[in-house]
């Protein structure tokens, strides 16, 4: 192979003992590549401890400043990687974001790369180095620092190679691949082989701590293979492809991290009234998920991290409503075809019903089945997942 | 005032209780001034815990990678002083060096400023906002990260004073201006209300952890005066400015921080080995106090702290060498004009002989006297002070 792409995440290069077994996989990896460019994440809990001391100054800190802070996470872990190569005798040399040429429109916290100039990385491979970029990160034409949200290094690692056309990008973590559902969950949590990239989509859409949104669609929009794989064993990976779509269902993802916000306001409320508040969400760029109008309230769901910012919006601007915060789960169910008959669908709802789970809304879309429920037990999870997930694939 | 330059050092940052302190100093100063730019350290020992990171990776890790390292510390500190000010309702806005303009030699660990292009930093101060630049850092013509040394952060401040044209500079600290030795040693150590740009080189070069060496020379050049204050109370300070040389002793530094390397040949050394040595020396940018020929060995003198450097190249290149370490301590007295008769050295050499202080080595030069003596009691540096130091200014 030419041109490889690497990605590892916070707990692979958690400590100085965990950068040792990455530096060791790059180096055997070399053997096989010519040229190597690897995208870092924050070590372990960097990125969150940052976001608490932030928090802690100011509960809606400013955008642009956050991004500065939290960018540091990455441009440590790459100069330390590259500390040690060097030290192992392979050349190489770490990049931040704005170093790697990776250009990003003007959002903050949630940025999306427009253009990579790619003319330093290749000047550094050329050169024989092993080039390291910094994850998460980029540079806006403000000359500011951005950052692409949570896992974006994901996004980075995909980018990259699709900007330099490398041959494969490996997506390296603590666990083997992609899984039926979360194995700290669910305990006969299998792994997939394969999985298309609009099943990954969903699967990632629906709250999964797996592969980040963008990264997926990048890898699809350029047809490149994403392979995620674990840092500290060469067997299992997924293959994230084109694939072919089965009518299985492929994962079955629980999120706890959104919530429902209930504006009331007894003198009733109006459109143009609703108007103003998403607009105002949209701007401040909240991830408004849902939104409903009542006749005297609203409802919108979002991210259960967005809350501060979104009731500081709310404070200072529409005072007038009593506000409300109603805690739900999310089931995602995801597989390419499954709505197309009703079999899935009332296996779900039977056992719902068994375990007295009370359902509050279901929607249904090509890839997947979504339903909105007030709690629901490891034990329920479990029972979904034998009877919704063929056995043997 | 127009506007002013205000550097906070690493222990008046190092918590978000302290950062509330200095936010509010700054708060409090715009009312004075118009425009005011902030320059930050890294908080607390932030700067130590990376090295010593670093070095758990490699015992001689990259320069240019250290650096890359490194600066993320001030990074941090100047979008959470942000973030904090912005809470306050005080518009703020932190650039890194690269942002602030601020362009430097190819040297790593070490570099010089060569240029401030101060456009971005007069456009967001035109826009009403607190400049919180990161200290310590710029970037070379390869568009990669520098530092500029330890301190380096005082000399960011004195530097962008002169490039702005800033009516005052104030580099504010845990500690309340310049002594006459460090408190923590001498007990009956003052607090200078004046000393001259070349009394100050003096101390800072003697190894006190002062002011930054470029700093002063910097502060001199343009004739613009530093004042050194204490974050935590408004009272106290020492201005550094041209000055009146008065003759008087100013300050007693010792300074433990150097080490003699040995190198002994059985063979014989000649002057042609002696020269590749120290071209050596010069082009891993080691700092080298002084360097000697005997018969059969070279002796040179460096920090301790660029020990396991130099240990490395003499390793690498050296091997044939017998090494010896030697420890010292360097004792200076600083005053311009006091070496113009001997009252001052003769008092110092007899306390020194009546405490079995043995020397070994005396230099002296327009406004010092060094002495390199074997090892020395707080209780004779205490002395020292008591009669060399007029008690009444």
């Amino acid at each position: 192979m030419n041109t490889i792409v690497l990605k590892f995440g916070g707990s692979s290069v958690a400590d100085n003992i965990k950068l040792n077994v990455v530096a060791e996989k790059i180096i055997s990896l070399k053997k096989e590549a010519k040229n190597i460019v690897v995208v870092v994440s924050a070590q372990g809990k960097t990125t969150d401890r940052l976001i608490k001391e932030a928090q802690e100054l100011s509960a809606v800190p400013d955008e642009r400043e956050m991004d500065m802070l939290l960018s540091t996470g990455e441009q440590m872990t790459s100069s330390k990687l590259s500390i040690l190569l060097n030290r192992k005798g392979c050349p190489a040399i770490s990049l931040t974001g704005w170093q790697a040429g990776i250009e990003t429109n003007l959002v903050y916290g949630s940025a999306k790369i427009k253009e990579i100039y790619t003319n330093r990385i290749e000047k550094e491979l050329e050169k024989g180095k092993i080039v390291i970029v910094a994850g998460f990160q980029g540079i806006n034409e403000r000359n500011d620092i951005t950052t692409l949200g949570r896992g974006g290094s994901d996004t980075t690692a995909v980018a990259i190679q699709a900007a330099i056309n490398a041959d494969k990008c490996y997506i390296f973590s603590d666990v083997d691949g992609i899984y039926s559902a979360d194995p700290n969950m669910v305990t006969i949590a299998k792994r997939l082989d394969e999985i298309s990239f609009d099943e990954m989509q969903e699967i990632a859409d629906a709250g999964a701590k797996v592969l980040h949104n963008r990264c997926i669609q990048i890898g699809k929009k350029f047809g490149n293979d994403i392979i995620a794989k674990s840092t500290f064993s060469d067997k299992g990976g997924t293959r994230v492809c084109k694939g072919i779509e089965t009518r299985d269902v492929k994962s079955i993802v629980k999120n706890d991290g959104l919530i429902t916000v209930i504006m009331n306001n007894k003198k009733g409320v109006t459109a143009e009234q609703g108007y103003v508040i998403y607009k105002n969400l949209l701007k401040e760029n909240i991830i408004v998920e849902w939104f409903e109008r009542d006749s005297d309230s609203f409802k919108f769901r979002i991210k259960k991290a967005e809350l501060n910012k979104v009731q500081a919006l709310l404070d200072r601007k529409f005072s007038e409503y009593e506000i409300v915060l109603e805690d739900f789960i999310k089931l995602t169910i995801v597989g390419y075809g499954i709505i197309q008959d009703n079999v899935i669908l009332n296996k779900t709802m039977d056992i719902l019903k068994e375990y007295n789970v009370e359902v509050i809304k279901v929607s249904l879309s090509q890839a997947k089945i979504e339903i909105v429920v007030n709690d629901i037990s490891s034990e329920t999870m479990e029972l979904l997942h034998k009877k919704l997930i063929r056995k043997e694939r």
